[in-house]
């Protein structure tokens, strides 16, 4: 038997163990998804930019078409197209608070995955678990396509395709198609398709549910097949955009960005395209005539095509943005997909949220006004009735408030309070306040970033296996 | 201080104390050489081909633009746009004989190059020195432009530009620029530059020395100056050439190699260029509108341009051939410089062998028979009487044969059998004779080969130096 066979075994065995009350087995989900002749043709990217020490450990495992930068070890995993960004990775000495309680790190912050399946996944490690700082462990874990695992360590847990964890530590439990969960801890529990549920449990909790049949036309996911829909169908139209990227040694340098700012080589601007100071373009990132001013990041797997960012803009891992113009320091949350109509752009006013896993889609022109909150689905002016609020009104709510099919509960000035000082945190990592010699972040620690190119067993018993590797700073 | 510049001064250090027999300064030679700029500009590749273990170990080190093949391990040293080939390292289990000794390998043989400076050095790795098999060493060596460390074992040794030492175990020496020495052993000795000097102590000797003045026209070595001459004008012009190949992420199979060939990616094609069946082309060839027939080879660092080779020719490292016709079997020695008229290419017949570090540069048609030993300096008709014998005349020699600046003692036949024995070696493991199933060699083993891409720190106080990589299969 080839050895990336038994990896995979190991893998499904062992979850299904973690997921034995859930009752969910893995094996049909990922046994035939990937061949070896897939993972034997892409080689990975170890991408280092020498600010902090860095150092990759690869053993007994494949990370074909992965990007890993950061502090990194992965063992008896299979990593296909996933994208591991390490640039937050805290070091020895600093101190993780948790409410009053503090935590020292003994050593530097590494990410651990083990013996896990992570498909096409983005993986960002601010972690705010105080139990283990010196680790970001993914364990037995399997992630199918577009999932993001956004500073969240997990053990024993499944991910179905363009669901998001954020900011939670979760065990044994199952996240369902496009769902989105931020609750803090996680545990024998299983998440919905389509569900987008938010809660810091003392102060507010948001709670929305995509209708089935809606969401179906733009993401729908079946075990064991790839999974289908608008948002699958605009990621496949551009996969061939990204050859040449993929077929060069790459270097941050070898752009014209302005001053300040960062595009990544293995990211794609295509057509007339304009990037501001201090903008950061991730790897895996599409732009196509668009423009992006001051300050505006576009994270990975974001597509940007025909739409104007003015400036500060945050463009969570997977959103989408076309035919629209974004006023400043609107934020679009992950695997959005927002697409207005090619001679009416999608408005969306300054300062405004559009939730992670909204998809609007217009058939009429809307403009949504400034300061506002949007999620769920709006695709004419009466479903933003129901589908939006502004963040003033919001912030007067204490108790329940009901829209449509979003439950909020709570303290609505704390969550707003909240989700402000994320963007500004944000903002402030990915360097868009930048001065010159100031408030340095990622777009500018990342211009002089270099990358390691990894090839896996081209052939033979361990083809696509990836040798034993370890290059440490 | 930055970091590359102690481990600089560690080499230069070591070496002047193993030379102070010798009393050479090698510090003069090396200490301006490169900038950090050079350095930290050029990755390095790595090459698996995954017929057999493999390992790169790497620290304290800068080996930016180098080429590194096999189990290697490199230490507090400077390897700059050097190859190093390790496709005939030994395996455990194998045994080594010397004469009537044998030497059972414990473990599998590794290159160890520990506190050594290599510019622009080809080392290929066939070692015949039975003492320590599972090593192959190169310590507190300094070696210049274009030398080749080709099967030589060596401790303390400096090695000018365009020099070769082949299958000589060196300790303690230096060998002049265009220097050629084969000796078996070499110790606390000055080879002089434009020296041809090959021996097997009890069997034959071959002696010739360039003359100053010619030689100086092609390759002129000055302690602290980058080589000048002929040759290494060829050299620069080709340079950009190469770009786009180290540009790209490699792939043997990207080409379009007929059965059995392989064409190295970073090599270049230039213009009208057929290749045969069984050819291997290898890294940082150069080849313009050739012809390559069945089962020849192009070593590192060749360069054939507007030339005929009929099949199973072989052209070492280093070698030059430029407006030549060669017939099939015809042999070019290591950094050998050979340019007919355009008009009226060089001819060289069958089974000719042209000794390695010859100059052949036409002022008139010339044809060297079929089965002939060529040397030194061919510039027209007259030359070629008193730098060739008929390889039969040759094998009748018993005791001393003097012809113009050579002088040859011993045994002509054990020379021209020794000779031609080497030749079909080289072709046997190079892969000229697989008939599809059967013979397979380093064309046919390449084929598959893929390539890392390793980088150096780009600032900083690190510099140039590359972090520590251990790669293994």
């Amino acid at each position: 038997m080839k050895e990336i066979n038994e990896v995979v075994e190991r893998i499904v065995g062992r979850l299904n163990i973690h997921l034995r009350k859930i009752n969910l087995n893995v094996d049909v989900y990922i046994r035939d998804l990937l061949s070896h002749d897939q993972l034997a043709q892409y080689y990975a990217l170890y991408c280092i930019s020498v600010h902090d020490s860095f150092g990759i450990e690869c053993n007994r495992s494949s990370i074909s078409g992965s990007y890993i930068q950061g502090r990194c070890v992965i063992d008896d995993s299979i990593l296909y197209k996933t994208d591991v960004r390490g640039d937050e990775l805290k070091n020895r000495g600093e101190v993780l608070h948790y409410k009053d309680l503090a935590s020292p790190l003994f050593g530097d912050e590494r990410i651990v995955i083990r013996n896990s399946f992570l498909h096409r996944t983005l993986i960002h490690n601010y972690s705010h678990v105080p139990e283990h700082p010196e680790r970001f462990y993914i364990l037995n874990t399997v992630s199918m396509d577009h999932a993001n695992i956004h500073g969240s360590p997990m053990e024993g847990v499944f991910l179905d395709a363009f669901s998001t964890v954020d900011h939670t530590c979760c065990k044994a439990s199952t996240v369902g198609a496009y769902a989105y969960v931020q609750s803090g801890e996680l545990t024998d529990t299983r998440i919905e398709p389509g569900r987008i549920f938010l809660t810091d449990t003392d102060r507010f909790t948001f709670d929305y549910m995509h209708d089935a049949e809606i969401l179906g036309r733009y993401v729908r996911a079946k075990p064991g097949a790839k999974p289908q829909g608008i948002l699958v169908d605009l990621m496949e139209s551009l996969k061939e955009r990204f050859e040449p990227a993929f077929d060069a040694v790459g270097s941050c340098l070898a752009g014209s960005a302005p001053p300040g700012a960062c595009v990544n080589p293995y990211s794609v601007l295509h057509g007339e395209t304009h990037i501001g100071k201090n903008v950061l373009v991730a790897q895996r990132a599409y732009l196509e005539d668009s423009w992006l001013g001051k300050g505006a990041n576009a994270q990975e797997n974001c597509c940007i095509i025909h739409s104007h960012l003015d400036g500060f803009n945050v463009t969570a891992h997977g959103g989408k943005i076309l035919y629209a113009h974004l006023d400043e320091k609107v934020f679009v949350g992950f695997n959005s997909f927002l697409r207005g109509l090619p001679d009416q752009p999608l408005r969306i006013g300054e300062g405004s949220i559009v939730m992670p896993h909204t998809i609007i889609d217009l058939q009429e022109p809307v403009a949504i006004p400034e300061d506002h909150l949007v999620w769920g689905y709006i695709s004419n002016s009466r479903d933003l009735e129901t589908h939006g609020i502004s963040l003033s009104q919001l912030s007067d709510v204490e108790g329940t408030l009901e829209i449509g099919r979003m439950r909020f509960t709570g303290n609505g000035a704390a969550f707003t309070s909240a989700f402000r000082e994320r963007i500004e945190h944000i903002l402030d990592a990915n360097g868009a306040y930048f001065d010159g010699v100031r408030n340095a972040g990622h777009a500018q620690k990342s211009r002089l970033a270099c990358f390691y190119i990894l090839q896996p067993y081209p052939y033979g018993p361990k083809e696509g296996l990836f040798p034993s590797i370890d290059i440490r700073s």
